[in-house]
């Protein structure tokens, strides 16, 4: 793509409104657009980040055998009666209302109602489980303060898988492989999430778990056992400060000292047991012929949250460095001009040879058109935009015969005579 | 996939509280699941029809040089009181309002505001256009008559293009370049549109038009000219009865009968002059360096709404027709078991390698694994569903060589050896 026809423009002052660090990259950058607090629009190359996020997390979770559905945001208030959720809890808390002639309907902030309703026409008999299913959609929560930029939304992208099961030992073992699948998503993203245990849910702490990343823009503090092994494995020891006692200073395993940290949370695993399924009558016939209620688990991930993540995790002082599986393009072409006809010329014809090149083969490639900016403007705009790789064309690269590529976040240049080793993204 | 494990079932009898077919046959064939009123969400089958559909959409829009974007559903009361629209038209009448303690907001049921001020920022001189951005995104209206099922919702999926221009005819070049690519979506979806002028937008009646469907479910009545050029090009003579003179009776062009029918809006384009430029400070610098409102137009289409139509379109009395460009599989793959031993092992077999050789060139395939129901009920589910190539494995198409292939919509069978002819679809 032309950078002098895509749907951004880059800004050099931090917006006035913003203290959070990844809105003001992702604004200065042009990923996203601030309509209001809590609330952003996504620009061309924002919503590419977020599509390559939702593929990553979209693939675990059919790894795991969850069926994509997409349910709707206008709750049905009578669902939620039904749960006591409507006047109390969440749905008081944080669910926004809404009322037209015929109803009153909230935005949904989760699923379960409306998901559970659905599957108890769908689940008869044990047959039928187990069973998940999950929706990658836009959710809706009040916020007071809404003040982390992609963080914390009172609108946000989230995946939300729900899972059903005939027996408690059927969920746990789900839970398990849920577990993997969400380690493996932070590692294709490039974050070491720490499984922390958390007070979510209710049913058991052996079975309530979050995904932190250590960072000083967290709202939360874990306690935790810094382990080299920790960071992508189970790990020995980290609890939310909701529930750690302040008695415990070793890891209980190692004996380590154990670390305090601000880190923010990216996704949430927690079971249900029968607390959404008997209310809403959802129930099943046993292998003895008994009416049931079903088992569930509940896994919430940011989708737009970890948009904001990667941003607060990869960065320097020029901007966003982002990695490879979620970049906007796998690459950023700048051809540098010399000002003198004929070299400009030769200059350009590498350049678009190169471009079309890494077209040809499916590499997405940004490419600096913009023939009027001066070197230092482009290469600032590069480091701003943050495309893991800088291929650079100019008078002096040819000279030394090529171009030069250099990696974001790396200072090593070097002169090569084609590219090699991109492959397509999806 | 599998159907056993597929997250769906068919039901025998109509849903109780519809009257609409295309929300009967959805939710029968387990597409769809009804939320309240002009409220779905979609299982499975029913999110793969809207993707596939999305899909040949973006395709087009991104063909014309639309570039994709994702704006935010919740607006701000701003940015609609600057355009006279929050407390008036549509603000007043389609728009649900939602508070919290910091701020009123409203639903969006459409993006004029939120993205004429996003290319604010973005747009300052002609160079800087033509330009043109779309989304594909859940939409909101309140709605006195949400009967018809995804025809007319509460909560739609809708895309909506807008183009900025630096002059009229340069808008008018843009606006004959959608017209084409929406007739290439309706082509592709195996519908056949017809070009209809109405009363949108207000610049002129030149450039207003609707994409209207035949049917006699539709909310729409047009008065038009039924020559056979007209269906999938520019056409002699429609109008919407909004429009309408009554005294025209014939053709102004070729001086046929004008024929009057009910029909479904599946589309509108039109212009919208500096309607929302002017009051919202979107301002370019012409080439004189005078500060000039850009000229904008328009461009929507129901994506829910198109599948609606599709099914209105496409169904006999047993079931759906799905055109092969938006089926959720390509084929349907039954397995005729015999009850005997020894023949139904070489029936499975034979079905299992259709099955996987299928999968391996990438095609989709439904396969009917449950053995427990009857030739009857698999054959009556197939057809309720809809897809194109329903494939049969029998001892009866075993003795006669091979395998019995039989198109939806259509009473002839045939025996092959092996399945042809099939792509992927994305």
């Amino acid at each position: 793509m032309k950078q002098s026809q895509i749907f951004t423009k880059t800004q050099k002052e931090n917006p006035k409104d913003e203290k959070s660090l990844n809105a003001i990259l992702l604004q200065r950058a042009g990923f996203i657009y601030k309509e209001m607090a809590g609330v952003y629009s996504y620009l061309p190359m924002g919503l590419m980040v977020l599509n390559k996020i939702s593929n990553i997390v979209r693939e675990e979770m059919q790894n795991i055998g969850g069926q994509e559905v997409n349910m709707a945001i206008l709750q049905p208030k009578a669902l939620w009666q039904k749960t006591d959720r409507w006047d109390k809890g969440i749905g008081l808390e944080v669910m926004y209302k809404v009322k037209d002639e015929q109803m009153e309907v909230g935005l949904g902030p989760t699923h379960e109602e409306m998901l559970t309703d659905i599957i108890k026409n769908h689940i008869e008999s044990f047959e039928d489980l187990p069973f998940s299913a999950f929706q990658i959609q836009t959710k809706f929560r009040k916020e007071a303060r809404a003040k982390s930029g992609l963080l914390r939304g009172r609108e946000f992208l989230m995946k939300d898988l729900y899972s059903f099961h005939a027996s408690t030992e059927d969920f746990k073992d789900f839970y398990e492989k849920t577990k993997q699948a969400y380690l493996k998503v932070f590692e294709k993203c490039g974050l070491k999430a720490i499984i922390t245990e958390a007070s979510g849910g209710g049913f058991s702490k052996d079975y309530s778990h979050e995904f932190q990343i250590i960072s000083p823009a967290g709202e939360d503090t874990i306690y935790y056992c810094d382990v080299p092994a920790l960071s992508l494995s189970k790990g020995h020891f980290s609890q939310n400060e909701e529930i750690f006692d302040k008695k415990i200073t070793k890891c209980p395993v190692c004996g380590r000292e154990l670390q305090k940290s601000k880190s923010i949370e990216a996704g949430n695993i927690f079971s249900l047991g029968a607390k959404y399924s008997e209310p809403l009558g959802a129930f099943f016939t046993d292998k003895n012929g008994v009416k049931t209620p079903i088992i569930m688990g509940c896994y919430g991930l940011g989708i737009s949250r970890l948009m904001g993540i990667i941003v607060e995790i990869n960065n320097d002082k020029n901007g966003i460095i982002w990695p490879k599986s979620v970049a906007p393009f796998a690459c950023h072409l700048l051809p540098i001009l010399s000002g003198k006809q004929e070299q400009d010329k030769e200059i350009l014809e590498k350049a678009n040879k190169v471009y079309n090149d890494l077209q040809n083969k499916g590499i997405g490639v940004l490419y600096d058109d913009r023939n009027k900016k001066s070197a230092g403007e482009k290469f600032a705009d590069a480091d701003l935009i943050g495309i893991p790789l800088r291929i650079v064309v100019s008078q002096k690269t040819i000279e030394k015969g090529g171009i030069e590529i250099k990696e974001r976040g790396s200072e090593k240049v070097e002169i090569v005579s084609e590219i090699k080793g991109l492959t397509p993204v999806k």
